[in-house]
């Protein structure tokens, strides 16, 4: 119930046109039809930008089709993640003013979206440059600049140093790892921004299909990174998207 | 805010007793007032003899003092749990209408409560006896009527077939063992009744403080066992009492 | 051994029609004899309404004819689970009074059975919707009225609080929830009545196959959830129903 | 750079070819300048308010005593973790001017830092009060506003409803919970602001030390979550102020 | 009920002295007294010299006293594990004719009991041996010859083969090693009888509490190899005495 | 190096027909000789009648064909586990005195073996049977009886009372089970005699592919119980041959 | 070195204060300078023999086929592991120098190497011999000779013995072990030398895919054995290669 | 038996000192002598500078001052290893010769050892330093010269880049870090030498007392590092100075 029809039904009594039990008996069930505006109140500005998001894997096409039709007459930024060839297709096919990411195994329709600040997206390795495109993708649809910064691993940490001053830039980093994930502490200790660290399955043997990244990240000795679910690319960017709100 | 409250704000606004923007800005924060209401519409019914329940272990002796003197005041049974002797000696002093049950660990202030039926606590051995006490006395303290049948694990599997007729004859069974953790199997299997059942941390070794005992509870061959957390008495007399309602 | 065959029997000892020996020989062995009347004591019931069930998946299709086939000349319901398509369709050829509930993957003979409660089955979201299905089949097939509530997570709590009446009404709830499975405490402090947690693998990474669900709804801070196996909606939907007898 | 291109562009600057201020510009990148200078560039701005954290922990009474004096004559903020009552003391003796939070376990020395932005502190229940408050008092201590928040646990959802607009508006939450760790899901389906995720260790039997909590957390439904280690208050308010930033 | 009574009671049947709804009334609880006995048909041969096991750990100072005080009085060999010193000295107050074996941790009242064969009982080092002993004590006193042939663990395989024939003497071998637990392959290799295998607690960081033990000798490549609990002693030596029956 | 022979080369040393050194040449490189010769000791008698065993699943074909090709020429018994149909047909070909025992997965060149006792092979379900087979083929490949009893879990205890005697005349019991294990425990209880414990991965969710019930018999409350690794028939039967050594 | 310092010294060389070849040896320690030239240090030995290592598996044809043909063109060996069959005949397309190691699952293009000295590469079983070529192929192509001891396993420790003295020749024993993975413990009690052990997932239930072996290994009770990752041969070739070195 | 005594025996065989049955019967158990030999072989040298070590942690008093007793008089060095104060000074008492390193918690009788090369022990934190040091003096005492560089985690990058030089001058490279362990990484990616990396249990929560650091390790992206048990420095001392050999 919004507050125009709340302050009609209180005039309508007050009028005699809506009898008091009438009244009791709407206003009883209010909480709901309130916490529904209340929550309209955390979405309304995400309308406004930012995603309807639709986990691809587990929908059946039937499904998938039925929620893109549905979602592209809405005004926000559509987003449907891990993807597979065949349903990224239907996907274009029901919206084709939207665009597939082959790499991010996504699909979005973009909106004008309120404009955020940088966001850095660092990898490790090649093989995590998937997981990292799903963050950079949903970062950009998001309105964020996504400074892409690739195959830095500590491994060869004077990679990392070279690029140091373009992480320092952003409003945030969202570092990408599998293996032992130690990336995400050498960057915390450089630079003086939030981290959002995204552990990924990266690996093999003990490292447990990302287990062993996820502990490094949690235990990282650098106080400004926090982390997210193995392979997460997605909440990587959106929550990265969230901090780079300027 | 009751409902005797929303139908007299109503009248009010009827007869312009109450102008229509201050009923508005008292309404408009109803969700929560009714949400607390809701949560009173259960609670209610539990302060009619189901417990406040105090997590003894975790709280200084101060604040357990508080809580156990506010808590008197209530009309609704109070239970405390984990007590060592000393924090039980402090609620006794505080509270010397209630009971002190040492091998469960608790202290209890009894009031009259509806009768709930029949709940069997049956154990595997005698070290799981603090852990079904726990459940005794919670079930007792709410209102039904709790039959001990310990100390017959699958071990000296005769010994629970003798008192299948008596688990038989409850509405509910709370199983409580550690080590392998069988029994609740085999009670299950034996009786037609829901059993509720609690992996206690008894053993050693690859028991790992319960867990076999948890594992093997979950994937009980009996299709009308459920579990709760490892050693939590209290938690199982609870919902057996919720099921033994007539 | 019925206990109208062992009044015979010792008649025919006092008669001296049956020697004392021999009588002796078959009553040594009485015990099992006996136990499996107790057991039918315990399945007798059962067999008027409650369910043989057949784990589908581990069967062979020569298996599975083999036992849907004998069932089906029993008087109670017959519940198979876990059924491929294919399985499904000779269960059918088999049996074709029975019935095929896809999304469940069960395939049921329904027998007249004696009335029992409301279950109300909460899911997350629509992945989680397959394993409550087959727990809502299965209570219903026992005789339960299913109320299904389905998608209402608590990453949006107001949609949960929408439907708290309707769950408050059933005599318990299955919460079925993979990811972290936080639905359960939710839904176990909004109503007062046994909550049947069914952790679900929906999820990756960190889920571990819904071990971060089970987990969560093991240390539930609402005491009334208790927790089946990862995916066992069968199990959910069996407990249930024995709790939800009138 | 290279050996040679370094020795022509000293021998250039040497002939004159090459203005002081040219080589200047080229040799201050130089990435060990950069990264001495890059790592000045983090710590300045950190000196000016940012703390020198030292885990107290692991300290022995002599190291704290000689740490804490030499860190108070430096400018800026000292904050000194996990400390006995003993410790505290030590450090009290040896720098009066700072305060010891006996709740949070911390002795920090406070120096004049840039304002930032509020930080929501929410707590599941009363004892993980200890672990937020670690996060709040680092978070005041950099700058930032705490809004403490505390005992809404998703076993009382209303609870955390009547506190949704408090926590909507600060800047960032930093969720601490123990248990299952479903607070962290719920108050991220409720407001669209970055929320850290702290575990705690409260809990038992398969909380595991917190690992049910952190699980939880990280397959949170909600995807505004990230999560730090279990217990690391320190982290959490760390990370959200640096979020926090206006 | 035994053989002797039921048999005289269906003599009283038949001669009148017992009405027959007398004796059904007895015989229809029957199956527990039968399985009593059942249950006696296992004890009995037991009681000839196997023991009456005490988990002492577990037990108070006052259950402990009156269950020794108990068994004193019958026949069987009486074994208590896990004592601490005090307690030890107390079951010998009790039962001066027991021993204590301080490095087994055990009390014993020994009994006539029929020899058994050779049991060879192998450590892989030093600390393995309070576990060894717990063994070698265990089957000394079921009425076998316990072979001690301590620390020849594999990283000195020299030690062990010299070993090799004394090993291969006896009936069974208990090999008890913490650490990697290789010895238990090494020996199974080596001699052509049933090795049971117990793995400790020896060890420190990734042995986990004996869990790399255990795993080690539950992939033995050698097929004659079982394996109890971590610590085990009594166990292996139990189980070890049985096999060791001629 | 037998014994003969070093003594007949000591002669020769002693004769002056074998100069020293070349005794000393000989002689040094006896450990390996003597080694070897140790290690016949205690394979000679298994060839007269122990298996010669071929895991199969690792083996390539053509390793396969090589190998079955080569033991069939060999006096012992010859098994080869773990083959598929394919991989079976393949050992029949080459070797077509051989049979298949399809639900083992095992070939079997059988050989005149020394009698040995009697096996229980008992099962909790039908799915552990593949499991049960591998064992019960063994056995009797080797010498043993090998009694099947299965399906006789705990869920339904009467269906395992009944057969308590059939499972006492064995000299050893092989307990096969998936799920909780609870079986292990039972029979342990129920029989005198020792119980290899054999956990299968039948199950599915928190069962973690046996882990469950392996965890369950290793903390079996019956001390005569040990455990071989998950699935692993082959090794129960084979160790239950051991002891059923007459 | 600080700014000021920096342009202080640009100026004495402008000057003719400060000899070009004065400034030459300050900067050319520049960190940078140095990271690069120590990177420098590091590769150029690498270059002149050590390998490019790629990582096959993760990557697509095409990027595979890009890789090897950059990588053939540079003077240092090129090594692709974990190859496809498929992928390796692609790899022998574009660079038909280069030779392919089907059971390492390798490719590599030789070079010219400086002599290392010899690595025993030895095995448990059979099954392990696909990881101890990758280590053994490695191990050569940079220069080392590989002496192959495969399937020595601890089961029968005599074949080990008798290889003892080929691998006490060896710089480095590199030991490759599912299963339990105890043969690294007794390879290290018999010789002198650094083990590095490689556990591999041979084996099937609680190996756990080779943590069994690995656990075994890091819990050696030899002083001399480090362990890498779970079927890493290439690892172990690569690190006893670098201790190899004369 | 050593060389030197078996040509002595052969040729009293030859000149008829010594009986043929007498040399029969020393000879006949030579392969044990021999391996006893074979194991001398391996341990001399190592009595030329090798250590005798004690684990002292389990060992009592007495067997402490007993084992140190006999070991003084051997000629080879003599570590004990996890020391208290109280065992140490015992240690002293015994072996006045001897020193006492109270952070490595150790005692040595240091001997005159062959001069080895080189070795870095590198820590990321101070609280890593017990375990380095542990390393560092069995190194020394074993004849390496051990070049300590502590508290140069990733988290500071540029504090190890300084010491990269350092690093690069010894043979071997022995690195200590707890929490995430990635110093293993960096260092590794630094410099051309092995690296045995040692996880510390420093850290809490999701460290897992040394697991995320030892995971972290075992899945470095650096292929020249090898892992030992969490907190085994005297193993990474061990092996390093056998790496560190000339």
């Amino acid at each position: 119930m919004d507050q125009a029809r709340l302050r009609r039904l209180l005039r309508d009594v007050k009028k005699g046109k809506l009898p008091v039990e009438d009244a009791f008996a709407e206003l009883k069930d209010l909480p709901f039809a309130d916490l529904g505006y209340a929550n309209l109140d955390l979405h309304r500005p995400l309308r406004g930008g930012f995603p309807e998001v639709v986990f691809g894997e587990s929908k059946s096409k039937e499904q998938l089709a039925g929620i893109v039709g549905a979602l592209r007459a809405q005004p926000g930024v559509v987003m449907v993640t891990r993807l597979s060839e065949e349903k990224a297709a239907l996907c274009l096919e029901i919206a084709p003013e939207g665009r597939h990411f082959p790499q991010a195994r996504m699909f979005v329709i973009r909106r004008k979206v309120r404009k955020l600040g940088r966001v850095a997206i660092v990898t490790a390795g090649t093989s995590d440059i998937p997981v990292a495109e799903e963050a950079a993708v949903t970062a950009e649809a998001l309105g964020a600049t996504a400074e892409r910064i690739y195959d830095v691993g500590v491994a060869g940490i004077h990679r990392l140093l070279k690029r140091r001053e373009a992480i320092s830039k952003a409003k945030v980093a969202v570092v990408v790892a599998g293996m032992e994930g130690a990336l995400a502490s050498a960057v915390g200790g450089l630079v003086g921004i939030p981290v959002i660290a995204v552990p990924t399955s990266v690996g093999y043997g003990a490292s447990f299909g990302g287990v062993a990244a996820l502990l490094g990240m949690l235990n990282s000795c650098s106080p400004n990174v926090a982390v997210v679910n193995i392979d997460n690319g997605f909440g990587g960017g959106f929550l990265a998207s969230l901090i780079a709100r300027k």
